[in-house]
């Protein structure tokens, strides 16, 4: 705890997810005072179908 | 936001996740008073050994 | 199954909440084809504060 | 309702879910007096490159 | 790792959440090996008229 | 999208929030090449009877 879900699309390289682990780790260390240990991140990556806005699917977004 | 996931077994179509993206953001923004673009929707493909109703997975049930 | 969560500010009445789950069940069992009993929903409500937007609070935003 | 997520390490075979998903409602329903049938439960599984523990990626971790 | 989240109508007592936290770990412990300490519990309560299944709002049910 | 679930304990202020959702994203923006108006970042607050880590409650824990 704190526990950490983050959606995004898919595509991104482990290197960057890396970079995103530990850069998000330290912004929540940094900014509401606990330890890196506590702070426990999934990632879940989304297909462009999966995803809606604005009542549109991501892969027909322009 | 509204920021809405739905978890439902894979194998439906992108055709249905069109409609699907595009019925419940209308069905959003006529209940609760907001604009379409503030809607986002994550879907969740599961396999069916990946859900449990009453003790026993998907794939057990008849 | 479908098991959907909706994340949304605080503020809403209990006949929005209705009405909401009301017709994103209809959207829903329409449009992947499956029974009006498989659906379940969960409410979030929200704080502004506790919504953050392009690197800035609910409550800050104009 | 109860709704359970359970998120771990992919890898784990039909059978240990099987097993999984009886326990842990077996669990909910001794613990907080609910029906078997109310149990529905969605198991998530992760990459190790998915998961972030202490700013490190569960796939760099010794 | 494992993460777990349970969704659950208010009005549990802390001593049903502490009963319920304790046989969920075990039961996730013993099916699928791991071990107690990389289990982590999230209980979030929700209010009748938060919860929709089959259409109706939790509120609502007879 | 991306969209973030932060868990929580209750007790932050609104300025801590404030600078979580400032670097959080900016994490984000800069680890997986993102724009900052793409993430949505909602934040759940515990108590700490409400989460738990190997088999106890917070509440319990020394």
């Amino acid at each position: 705890m704190p526990i950490v879900h983050i959606h995004m699309f898919e595509g991104r390289s482990v290197d960057q997810k890396r970079e995103l682990v530990r850069t998000v780790t330290d912004a929540i260390v940094n900014s509401v005072a606990t330890a890196p240990e506590n702070v426990h991140i999934v990632i879940h990556d989304m297909a462009k179908h999966d995803y809606g806005d604005a009542g549109k699917l991501g892969c027909d977004a322009q």
